[in-house]
């Protein structure tokens, strides 16, 4: 079944839970919402139109290398091209370089859709836009020049090359060398893996950006430094040309995204790869944050794309197939099995899921954009903690609803969902990578924990949950029979992720081991305090404003009485679940 | 990492959640404790060395289906001829058709050995077995005589054969068709599908169990009869004859279980297979019920199985895998992750959880055996009973257990996970059947509430209730530090569940939809509860007998304290959530 971009889902997220009229209106943001829904709906018809139908066949065959070339699947190139050229690819970017200066938030909605049409595909823009952030924040001149039209443009492919096999997660050990030519570039050698269409044949030069240590760079993180390597060398003129000492020595084989290549690259076999400092010297690592931060943020969107993508499956099969009598069925006939409560309950859940992740996503974004583009430097910065404080939640919870969702879609199906040709288990599969890259869903939490809570002596995270507090007053306050128990449900949500953050930091200061063993359910019941408020005030827009929407009134109090109720007892994990974690023998 | 058999940990659970040492000293089961030990040992070995080398090359080369015939891999048939020979297939039957009669929870122990080593082959005699109960409850003195000792010694493999296109869970729509014929045998036409072992080459001849509607019959599932339709005919001397009409006509191409042939089977091209009634006409539901109920459970130690080879894989990875900085590090060294505290969450989570749904399973089985082999009969009854009412917990709980354990395990590999090499991703795509096959854990969740709660008035469930409860008091009395707060969590625990039961047996009579739209949540809350009452009576064992075993009070508590506290939440799902989840229209 074809994908069909949820754009009314995506604006009333936008509208409720991210505020974006309100910003308009304050001159922060410098768009009109007729714009907005216009851009967003033309990207789902590019979705849909373009990047769907190659979803499947480019799972089927995958990326191959042949010969030390990598070929992408059929069609890919193509699109790719089309992409490029519908000014897909620089939505965000400065216009500075070309590109079209439309808010994160807008950006953020646009990545969902490549993503919940084909994961494989979307992944090459998420990981060009990271490195343009790089090279717009901290390259050069010459480098801008250079390198940053083409790149904004679409015409060439950007990629992030951090991890080494011993490695991957603990960055301070890697061995990548740079050693300082004459002229003032440097020449690379080493190995990396796992990186993201490290190679491929759809433009006609990559930009690599690789983290390397120089010589006598300080051990550890401190002395570690950011580079740019091109695939192909790049004249002043623009002209491309010798290809530069970088192959693809190997392609993964996966367990999903098989149309994405995940490269083995070798640098320097030939003696050294031509690479030009970004930054400073043993500062690579502050660049690399900016790029995985937003990074994190676009990845957590993935989470919610694939969601989306497996729900609008599951429910159109569950509409199709009929099993078992139901209420609309007649004599001995079976009815649909959408009308089993059951499976209600599985399809509830994952609408409810998916709304509540893109919401966190677009506030995450809507933050960044304020953090950006607010003129008084107080809003800036209190903005720029809160994407500090949401990002973590952004790329784990709704990464990890994202292969949840993608399971019960699965189940949907029955066993039909296990039967690859079907294309639920593809998601399944798509989705497994979430909660591992750019920082394992773990990684995440303990980010949280240990960094983002402390941010500003822990007034961030105390003024958010006050802002999720009033929320929970409001919904008691408008007393709708509609809403049922959702008052009092998201104020035990609420209550409970107050406690269990106070718990944390406080044990953080006496046995920062017990507060980490309590950070994965910590960053569950945050997930769902947040998602729980802004499914509510979805909802009570949704009876304001008098339009109508009262599907959203519904996913909230699902929502509520639902899932956040399982919010009480992550808080009793977390407090009191660490002896236990701790105590037993596991080392061999 | 090869697999190593947990005889330790199931005979733990055999002794202290199932109470094998009782039974035996009762002279319910006519074995000891050595022998019960020494097979599972053997289990073990036989699994390690001969299934365990196979899994991999076995799911990267699937079964095939060339020319009419079904390849399966390479190393199978040897596998499979060693298996039968030593007479693995024969543990739990009667030893008047030449098995060894031993008993229930032994051969579900060694059925999860065969399936942790490798669920692809583990499948096959997991079907044979079914068959061979279904012919030994209800064949004609003929079938027994004729099919019986080659089912039993393994010479010849058995299927069940149930589903068709339209009709997956509602077997009542079912087309197949059989006519009698002058000499009392059948014709037996139609196609099925996701027939696991359909045909291969492995054995010389296959015994297929088939559902079909004879020309008059009821509609419905009350016009149901069984047959058995062998792949060649037999003689009355049991000499193979010709080939009966009956075809593999393709094999799906599945998420996982790739070794297992999956067929789509067409009896009847030629005219009609010949077939002959098991049982009685139209009542073949009954005897199918038989057998489902035995691979309910059968799937469940299927969900044990790949959580135990998941969690036996990451930690090993988990112990050699050095990343960051840990207690154990010197200077910038790294340490192995399993030191991280989120990591022993992690690995925590897997441990508990597996052995939980272990016990769950092997009191199942135990209950299975007492309502065999009881004397009194009202002894059998009340164990019959219980048994009905934890099959679907076991099939459910476990199998839902087994997807997210393999889950974390992939999780705990971090980038290495997703590459199908490190083999994390086999049992996570392998896993993923099993909440799925032999009734989906939605349907088990329905069973559990529709028709297992008003066993004998509700009696049935209260009991139960009742001697989960004398175990918390149990753990409350004991008063040992080391079990934390563990009382306190699994009472709250068993109350959430005694609650969440009275409200389902109302509620079943004034508003059944709203009861169902419980169902799943509530089985997830009653296995959380068994599991933790059989981990609790693990560890107060251990603590008794003064034998050690510390492991076990820390597994127990740890699911106590961070596991068992999603009941009350569940609870509150359970009890509120039914209006929010039939509310909002979903149908086209």
């Amino acid at each position: 079944m074809p994908y069909v971009a949820p754009v009314d889902d995506i604006m009333h997220a936008l509208k409720t839970a991210a505020g974006l009229e309100a910003l308009i209106a304050d001159g922060i943001i410098a768009t009109d919402m007729d714009t907005v829904s216009a851009v967003i709906s033309e990207a789902g018809k590019f979705g849909a139109e373009v990047l769907d139908p190659l979803n499947w066949s480019g799972d089927r065959q995958g990326s191959k290398l042949v010969d030390g070339v990598v070929h992408t699947p059929a069609g890919w190139k193509e699109a790719y091209g089309q992409f490029a050229a519908a000014g897909w690819g620089s939505l965000p970017c400065s216009e500075e370089h070309g590109g079209q200066g439309l808010p994160q938030m807008v950006s953020m909605a646009a990545s969902e859709i490549w993503n919940s049409a084909n994961m494989g595909f979307g992944l090459c823009p998420l990981l060009t836009q990271g490195a343009i952030d790089a090279v717009e924040a901290h390259g050069s001149a010459f480098l801008k020049h250079t390198f940053l039209p083409k790149m904004v443009s679409g015409e060439w492919t950007g990629t992030m090359n951090l991890t080494e096999p011993h490695a991957g997660s603990d960055l301070g050990h890697l061995r990548a060398k740079a050693e300082k030519q004459s002229d003032g570039t440097y020449k690379i050698t080493g190995t990396k893996i796992f990186i993201t269409y490290g190679d491929h044949e759809m433009t006609e030069n990559i930009v690599h950006l690789v983290l390397a240590r120089l010589p006598d760079a300080p051990p550890g993180t401190r002395g570690i430094s950011l580079f740019l390597v091109p695939k192909y060398m790049v004249g002043t003129d623009g002209v491309r040309g010798a290809r530069n000492d970088v192959i693809c020595a190997g392609l993964e084989h996966k367990l999903g995204i098989h149309a994405s290549p995940t490269c083995v690259m070798k640098f320097g076999e030939k003696g050294g790869a031509n690479g030009y400092l970004i930054g400073k010297e043993n500062r690579g690592l502050n660049v690399m944050f900016i790029m995985m931060n937003a990074a994190r943020l676009a990845v957590g969107v993935q989470g919610v794309a694939i969601a989306e993508r497996a729900t609008q499956r599951a429910l159109e099969y569950a509409r199709e197939r009929k099993q078992g009598r139901t209420a609309s069925s007649k004599g001995h006939e079976m009815g649909p099995i959408v009308e089993h409560a059951d499976v209600r309950r599985n399809l509830m859940t994952m609408k409810a899921m998916t709304q509540a992740a893109r919401a966190i996503c677009l506030v995450t974004a809507r933050e960044t954009d304020v953090s950006r583009l607010a003129k008084d430097p107080a809003v800036r910065a209190a903005a720029a903690n809160k994407v500090a404080l949401l990002t973590p939640i952004a790329k784990a919870f709704s990464t990890d609803i994202g292969c949840e969702v993608a399971s019960i879609g699965v189940q949907i199906h029955g066993g039909m969902g296990f039967v690859e040709e079907t294309g639920a288990a593809q998601y399944y599969r798509d989705a497994r990578i979430l909660p591992i890259y750019e920082g394992t869903n773990g990684i995440q939490a303990i980010d949280l924990v240990s960094r983002k809570l402390p941010l500003d002596g822990g007034k961030v995270v105390e003024n958010y949950i006050g802002e999720l507090w009033k929320t929970c007053e409001e919904v008691r306050a408008s007393n709708r029979p509609e809403f049922g128990r959702m008052a009092e449900r998201l104020s035990d949500t609420v209550i409970a992720l107050s406690e269990a953050t106070r718990y944390l930091m406080q044990t953080m200061q006496t046995n920062p081991d017990a507060a980490m063993a309590g950070a994965t359910p910590y960053l569950r019941l945050f997930g769902l305090a947040s998602g729980g408020v802004y499914l509510a005030r979805g909802a009570l827009a949704a009876t304001r404003d008098g339009s109508g929407g009262s599907q959203y009134v519904a996913l909230a109090r699902f929502f509520a009485e639902n899932l956040a109720t399982a919010a009480p007892g992550l808080k009793e994990t977390v407090v009191g679940g660490a002896d236990s974690t701790l105590g037993m023998a596991l080392s061999a």
